[in-house]
């Protein structure tokens, strides 16, 4: 009996321990924070996506998850929704999408027309009508609700490369935080998959992981599916998807055409000014990597641009917004807390050292962010950068319409608020000291470096 | 020593498998989800009131909880207020009811005229003055802010019956998500109704069971309630309602006469098109019965009627909808899911095969949903209905103020809207096939079977 | 072995009742509430605080938490922000203000003119500009935001002291419900506090509330913040605060002068009715202590002031309002609940009996409430209040922007708004009876009482 009790025992011990050890939930102390790379891949016929693990603390605690997709050329990422909204930005490429949104009429329609088709070329007769679709390309934000569905092809001439944004614990998402995609079509889950993983890594995937993707037809029945179509049996069963060894991301083998205007680049542009009057016309989507498109500009530090609700309005409705900074070499970013928002970082060029302090005053972070790493910088927390020698560029997403920076150097800083009698006896410093303090840094949150040089 | 710990461990085994095999607080697999019915039932002498489990899992993830009250004639339900908005259905029969708003006078007032008393029909002098009442019937919904005491009165001729959904993860409740019913009168948790369950269930009742209902009275002092109402102690004694024994619904011995304009039924219908400027004279009431009310309607498949903020606005304050569908013998209401919302279905008469989906591609629910039974669809869960030979009809209470439909099949359908060539590759389909699948189905949301016929 | 097996089992007892105790994360059966004192003081150089201990359960459940400074003439609270929107009131004293807003100009300039500084009233030449700072006195309720800095003079000529509301499960404040406070001067987490507390605690400090306080600078590089300020590494390591002594409230060595409007205390009061366009100019400080602020007044009995969104609109952005309340001796405030709100009541001067009811009719607290406690009352659950011989007085936070409460007696009480028959029937009383328990109390919130003359 004694050896009984103790291995008893010994259960018994882990399975308390595993309760005392993990932090209680809703507890978010966040006392060290790592850049993160992807933790496991994909792969699928026409491209793979990489996902970031979703249960390390800084993820769990401000409720995002990300992933990246590459999209082989003629690669298609079937229609999928999500529980949570996305910012996809796009790193590499160009290619189409579209949104399905809820109860929108299909208002791209060939009629009986003929119609261009932009892919071959040659003068073909069409018959379809299908909601919006849009070209993309490197530098576009793109802006998904929560339950919209969507697609993306790439009809570019090299591979596509996109990273995609979930905010889980946004409101807009009544489940729990887990990230959830329904696919419409294929069969995304399938054991080929799951098997590649175990080739590759040596161990089963997490369940968080492997539940991730599913194609919802697969879970109806072939009769119910081909009465809700009013389509034979053997369609209603393709829509299933259960044979299909293809994975989520497929290569288009028959060649897709589109219903879609022409227009010139400048066109494409200019239509960003109008109103947007429903979801089904509303705009999603904007560039942020054009130097004039910046907000904050200095020739000699760099460029930072931000993409908030005021200049894009459907992000009033997603509580998100996204930035897209630039820093030459050796380049410093204020010293700042983002008051209202996590922040999630990732480094599309480059390198830079990084600290985050909390509200103890200690370091969670101290080290470099490189091309293709996610750092998350939690609300309040104080941060600050410094370009390495190669310069570094990113794009933040952001848990708020618009994300408020407070920075603590520069113009508008809050040192800079404070009447120079207070800077004086706080830091115990003389007058002279809290003016220099207060007044040395002319610039408002980009600084050149005396290294820059 | 040996059997001492042998008994000790196996109750901290116990416990800890009570901490194991619970889900983690926040997680929400929903792998799989039941129709339900009342777990437990509080008899009172007016009537009675039946307790769905709010603890199981998809009640739980979804934060609601369900009663169903079942009120004989001259039964009335003690002024109450509960923790969350409510939405009440009326199932069966008629009734008068009062909602007291914070801070709104007493509209409905006798002065010193002579008033009939709709009741005995006979005149007589009264002198009261209250805050408004209104007449409700089958089909109504009424829409109750937390907070906000109400009473019902069945003044009808039969039995009259009510559902109430409670959604207690709103905003608009800052504790936890456990129903709390507030009454203003009374004895509602008394022994004897322990006591009856036991009786029935061979059981004790589970706490969160027995907290549910209390007179908020009881708790206060004699002498003081005595001084706030200005009235002797014996009187303020009787607001504590220690020694009654008849339960939150009694039986009303006195008449109850109410000061109530008389208006035609048709009065009563058109008065709801003006504005509601305040919550004192807000509309709370509307009928989604009438079949010329409906949003969606095929006759030979049934109909869909909606009620969301746009037509009744004090939803917008709920955060709450609801609808009302009937499908015919063997129709099929679209393969959807709900990109904003949980949809709780109450099923009023008939039965439904259904299929509930998430995003694994597993059906979570494949069964048949009856008359009396609960059913939960998770948001972004996609869900197929398809009626028995009997048809079928339904009341969904939703947790969103716009509850959004995306359908799968159908007019306005996601697939629909994909680009034919889209769906082409995605289902390995022809291009003639994909059309069908796209074209198929002319109907929007309702698609009648050729079974029906 | 045995022995082992036995102190094993213990452990592993302790650890399971550690969570079998413990409320499941989420669940506030609150079943009884107490009236709250401070638990521990961080002493510094120029003042004190004393904190409440924000782990007990009606604070946890109402996500929230309390301080109250002490500070001394002289004294300089430091620039600090917290993770959370925070009200405060001024119990005693008068002193000077300044809250640094994200990206708001300084728009108090003394430019190249000459000056007269208010504290010392000598002409002297200064250059400086800051942001906007105020005068505040005693009655004053100051409302700032999530992630704003602010600092606190006391260039008064007593000590000074303000109570702190933290509302740390407010929506703005997206990490855990842990109050925290990130200050941008000096080093108030160190050491000597820390040895401070445990000479006079006897123990150490939970880990809550030392991880409260720091500086965020101190996580810095001196090199980074060299070059991000401008300044010489010397000048920078005095930001970090690494040997500052004085703790979070200093001593003002340097006499502190600052850019400030002369203006009469009329004209002060007057300004308060313009427009506020942005949150650079929002005004965020009201007084409600004057009797002539009063929303309900009664001579013989006291008064209630609210301040809510409409006239203080910041706090619709807070989602917070406040109210202060006197009773005179054996004054009663009418039984009631808020419907939307839970109210934190700090007792600012005298005594009040005060009952606290839940919804299974249970007194949660029937006990008094003293000069300098804290008392929760739960969103919903319904209190009374009866002044002692000396009265009393108090300031309350509320969670709502325009917490609503219902009376259950007196005018516009929900009782009164039943009609007399349904009262007649609910309470088993007569007609007569009925009408007395509507109608006796003419009065809306505050009745005097018999015992009061």
């Amino acid at each position: 009996m004694g050896k009984l009790s103790l291995s008893v025992l010994s259960f018994v011990l882990l399975l308390g321990l595993g309760y005392a050890i993990r932090e209680p939930q809703g507890e978010c102390q966040l006392s060290n924070i790592d850049a993160r790379e992807p933790s496991y891949t994909v792969r699928a016929e026409g491209g793979q996506t990489e996902f970031w693990d979703n249960q390390n603390n800084e993820f769990r605690c401000a409720g995002v998850s990300f992933r990246r997709h590459i999209i082989q050329q003629r690669g298609l990422l079937l229609p999928v929704y999500h529980n949570a909204p996305v910012l996809v930005y796009v790193t590499q490429g160009r290619g189409t999408y579209g949104v399905l949104t809820s109860g929108c009429a299909e208002t791209f329609e060939s009629g009986q027309q003929q119609q261009f088709s932009r892919e071959e070329g040659s003068q073909r007769f069409r018959d379809d009508r299908h909601q919006k679709v849009e070209e993309f390309r490197q530098g576009d934000v793109i802006a998904i609700r929560a339950g919209d569905a969507h697609w993306v092809y790439n009809d570019g001439d090299q591979e596509l490369v996109v990273v995609v944004f979930h905010h889980n614990s946004n409101y807009a998402n009544q489940l729990d935080q887990n990230p959830r995609s329904f696919f419409l079509a294929g069969n995304p889950g399938n054991q080929q998959e799951e098997e590649q993983y175990r080739r590759l890594h040596g161990s089963k995937r997490g369940q968080e992981a492997q539940s991730e993707l599913g194609n919802v037809f697969s879970g109806f029945d072939d009769e119910v599916l081909a009465e809700a179509f009013g389509v034979d049996v053997e369609t209603a069963r393709k829509l299933r998807g259960q044979n299909d060894q293809r994975g989520h991301i497929i290569r288009a083998e028959k060649s897709i055409q589109l219903i879609q205007p022409h227009r010139s680049r400048q066109e494409q542009e200019r239509q960003h000014n109008g109103l947007e009057e429903t979801f089904c016309s509303a705009r999603v989507k904007e560039n942020l990597d054009r130097a004039s498109r910046a907000d904050f500009y200095n020739p000699r530090a760099g460029r930072f641009s931000t993409l908030n609700s005021f200049n894009l309005p459907i992000l009033r409705f997603l509580q998100l917004s996204a930035a897209r900074g630039v820093l030459h070499r050796n380049a410093i970013f204020s010293p700042h807390w983002y008051t209202n928002a996590h922040s999630l970082i990732y480094a599309t060029r480059g390198a830079s050292r990084v600290q985050i302090v909390n509200h103890r005053g200690q370091a969670v972070f101290d080290g470099q962010v490189r091309e293709g790493q996610v750092l998350v910088v939690p609300q309040n927390f104080a941060v600050v950068k410094q370009a390495a020698d190669q310069g570094f560029e990113w794009v933040a997403f952001n848990t708020n319409e618009n994300a408020a920076i407070n920075t603590l150097s520069g113009r508008t800083s809050a040192i800079r608020g404070l009447p120079v009698d207070v800077v004086a006896n706080a830091y115990q410093v003389s007058r002279e000291e809290a003016q220099r303090i207060k007044f040395s840094r002319q610039e408002t949150l980009i600084f050149n470096s005396p290294l820059s040089a």
